[in-house]
This record gives C-alpha cells, structure tokens and sequence, in this order.
C-alpha cells in the first residue's frame, strides 16, 4: 500500500512515498516557487509527485490516497488554503487543482503544524497516546493538538495557534498585532533577538566568542556559552526557559495531554533544555500529588512528522 | 424516562430528576455537611435522591441513571473524587458507596465545571455546536472543553483548568502558587479586589455611593458606577474587560470553539461587559477576515447547567 505525502513550505515543496507503517519509501524535493503564481505550486507538487511514482513504478491514481501539509489557515473540508503569506495564497483551492493534475481522488490536507503533530501522535514522541500536544519551536510557536488519533483544529480549522497565547500582559511586540503572546518569547527568532541584546550589554561575555566559531547568532549559542558557565547566557538561557515554561505550563492545565512534544531547532538542545525546563514544570502545574502527569518530550521525527502526519490525516 | 441529576456543591448538594428533552421535573437540596465526614456527604446524596423519586413514585433504580457533578479533581473513569478541598475529600470513591445506598446501578461523575460546560453545550447556549469552551467567572475562573457532546479534560481527567492559564508572567499571586493566572484578573473575587482598591484610591469616587447601596462591595459595583460615568469606575471595568478578553482571545486562537460561554456572576452584567468585550475580542484574536469566528454568549442554564450536564455525561 502506497500512500503519498506532501510537504508544502514556503521555499521548498516535499513529497514521499509512505508505506503502512509508515515508514518514508522515498522523498524528493523540489522549489515551492510561490512567486510564480498559486497555479506554479500546485503544478511543481503534481510534478513531484509524478517523478516519486515513476520511481516506484505506479501512477499516481494507483496509491491509496494523499495528504498534503501546507502553512496557513487551511479549510481542510473544502481543501481550499484560505490564508497563507508565503505561499502568497488566499482562497485557493489547491486539492482540486493536484487532484486534476494528479488522479488521486482522495486527497487531503491540513496545516503543517497540525500534520506534524497527528505525525508525532502516529509514528513519533506521542505514539500510543489517546491525547497529545506538539509544540515547535522555530521561526514562530506552532502546535497542533490530536485527540483519539484526530487532529483537532477547531469549528473552523484555524486552531492550535498555541504561539499566540499571550503569557505577559503589555509584553513584547509580536508580529500578530498583539503584544505578549508566546511566540515573541520562545521562539528561535525571540531567542536569537534576546542573545544579541545580552551580546551587546555584555561586551566579555563568552557569547561573542561563541558566535564567532558558530559563524552567527542562532538559538543554539546562548546554550552553548551556558555550557561553558557563561554567567550572561546562564542567564539568559533561564529566561528563555522560564518563559517556555509558562506556555506548557498552561497547556497542560487546560488539556492535560499525555503526551506533549517539543519540535523545531531548540528541541535539538536535547538534555541542556529539558532537564530545566522539567524543573520548572513540576513546579507550575496546578494539580500536583497525582500520579498521571503529562510527559514533556522531544519531537522524534524532525521533518518527516508534516509527511507522516499528512497521509494520516 | 427519569435521568437523576447531582450537583454536589461545597456546603449544598442538589438534586433532580430530569426527563429526556433535558426539562428538570423537580429539583431539591440540602446541606453537604462536609464537615460530618465522606460517608455522611454520600448519605446526604442517596437521601436527596430517594426523596425525589419518592415524590415521583419510582425507586432510584428505576431511573435510566445518574449523573453527579462535582468540585476538585475526578476520574470519571473510577468515580473516584481525588481531591475536593471543600468536601475535604482525597481518593473517595463516592460513585460507589452512592449506588450502594441508591441501587442506581449507572452512575457517571465530572467535575462541576465541566459537567457545566457540557449543560450548555446540550441545552443551553451553546446548544447544536460541534465544540464549545464554558468558562465561569465566579469565585474562581473555571472551565470546561466539550468536543462533538462530549467533556474533554485531558487523559487524566483534570484538564480544562483555564483560570489557571498564565496571562501575566510574574503578575498577581494566584492561590494556586503561581502568579499572573487569569483567575487572579478575571473572577469575581478578583475585581472585587481591585473595587477595593480603587474605592481606597479614589475617595471622591462614585464607587462609594454605589457600595452604601448594595450594602457590600460586590462584582457589580464596577459596573454600576461605571454605567453612572465615574471616571475611576470606568477605567477599573475597563482593565478588568481587557485582562478578560486577553484570556478569551488566548483560548480563541488555541481552541476556536464554535461558542465560547461566559457564565457565573459577573456574566449577569450583560450588555455592560459584552459590548465592549466583543470589541476588544475582535482586535485580538489571531485570524481576522475569516467569515467564522468563534462567538461569544452568555451561558443560558444558570445554576441548572451542572445538573443538565451530569446528567448527559
């Protein structure tokens, strides 16, 4: 049994041939080139999704079906991308276009963060669970949340924007319009923007040493300097994690999943950022003293959760 | 057909039976005498419940079953209360010992507020969605998730705790332990607080003259002097509706239930807090220009929405 997986970003489209348990046959990727019209990505997916078949020997038509990850606000009923700057998309009904360029007549689709998270429920950190959270953590705060092996998105599919809890009242601008929502704390971008604000009011800190040998600022440098017993990036590295902190904090006091998972670079920290992070947990969570707690785990299937999760959908 | 209804509160209990278009045919209580013992709790209960029978003429087992609603944390999959502070109650198992004493032999448990939240998603304001959010404004900010007629609070059953959702980091001291918990904004005994302190801070205020009324500083103050155009009473509901709508927004972009309902006192205020509640909702929430967004009532069953969702757990 073949069943085809998209992942649509905004710079690089994916596809993958999965089998039934899930296991990746083979992928290929290709340019999104959003900026050559709606009609330009929906041709370069059937394009890839053609070759991947060709590969394997079948049509298209011939696999069981396929789902396709893709940003934004997706409707996925009517399989049309509602809203999605990157893709430069909006109200457009990108499954009936692959399904014409394609002949696979079950195709379905999701936002990417949703897939990734039912990917991880099927197949990664959260298999097994009646219940999970997945959270990533890289340009923005994504999630997407699975209950009974379904993605659960909301009415009107636009939920699990977990990144735009505000966690402090008045606090930093986000790019949402609000200010204090989650994403402008834990985020890469919030952690990369904070370590270059400690570089500079902490001119013999180790950081610049740091970001000297990584070549650049990224997330993992104020982790780095930490090991290092940089007092600055210990610092700063609290912070950041006290601030993750307060978001799962509350997700797991308003839905308690047995499993919530953490994807996205920063997860890559591994013990560095979970073991604090687990500290201060234990000791947000309103009910404690009962035995069945959510686990906080990382994300096991690093890109290949949107692709897993897709074909599940 | 008789459904029995429980409501077990912290010093009453109520009960009645209710047929099957969710209509309550008589409703009684009495005190819960937490302080006699949980046997005696389990004795008021099975008490209540042969009296309404008998005033109906069946015997309990004869109804088609029994649903309690009740405070703290419950495993409605054990009947087990695990903890109720206010029935001074740990790891009790209530639903047994009530249909020892009853002979009901189907009887389901859930925690009030989430019993609540499943009242008016049954038969009150959020009667006919496919998934709706109750949140409780009262001496606390509880909460309920329902999902297709169904409670969902997480795999342990403890979930749904909303009031515990951090909306201002290191912000006001929550009871719970941690501080900035949108409870320690939005429940009535929060502005009562803030009353308070603005009446201390603002001697000239008309608040004064309100409170001489009412006899007690209350939730409705505020809103009274407000509405009489006291400078100080107006920016007090003012910031008590934007602490409000960042939390409302906050569940809006994670959940987007089809209605979010607002009970507990402070929901009486109506128009009051709606009108400009529903304004600053509009500018917070995450995706705007999508024709459906959640919509924001007023909870309809009052005292009866525990009762009406026991009874269709």
């Amino acid at each position: 049994m073949y069943r085809i997986g998209v992942d649509l970003g905004g710079t690089k489209v994916a596809a993958a041939l999965i089998d039934e348990n899930n296991r990746i046959l083979n992928k290929i990727s290709a340019p999104t080139e959003a900026e050559k019209g709606n009609d330009r990505v929906a041709e370069n997916i059937a394009a890839l999704v053609w070759e991947i078949c060709r590969q394997a020997d079948i049509k298209p038509s011939e696999a069981e079906r396929m789902g396709i990850a893709a940003p934004g606000a997706i409707d996925s009923d009517t399989g049309y991308i509602e809203r999605a700057h990157n893709l430069m998309m909006e109200h457009y009904p990108l499954v009936e276009k692959v399904r014409e360029l394609t002949g696979v007549s079950d195709i379905r689709i999701e936002n990417d963060a949703n897939a990734a998270a039912l990917g991880e429920a099927v197949a990664g950190a959260a298999k097994g669970t009646s219940c999970s959270v997945m959270v990533t953590l890289g340009t923005g705060v994504g999630g997407g949340f699975v209950i009974g092996g379904k993605v659960f998105s909301g009415f009107n599919h636009i939920g699990g924007e977990f990144g735009h809890m505000v966690i402090e009242y008045n606090g930093r601008q986000c790019n949402c319009g609000r200010r204090g929502c989650w994403e402008a704390y834990s985020s890469a971008t919030a952690l990369v923007k904070r370590t270059r604000e400690v570089m500079e009011e902490n001119p013999d800190s180790e950081l610049h040493n740091v970001v000297k040998e990584l070549g650049k600022v990224n997330g993992r440098a104020s982790f780095i300097a930490a090991r290092r017993g940089d007092k600055a990036a210990l610092a700063l590295v609290d912070e950041y994690v006290s601030y993750l902190c307060c978001g799962i904090a509350n997700m797991i006091n308003m839905l308690q999943p047995e499993v919530l998972c953490l994807g996205g670079g920063i997860s890559n920290e591994g013990d560095g950022l979970m073991i604090p992070l687990q500290k201060k947990i234990d000791e947000a969570i309103f009910v404690r003293g009962i035995n069945r707690t959510t686990q906080v785990r990382i994300a096991e299937l690093a890109n290949d959760a949107g692709l897993i999760g897709a074909v599940n959908l």
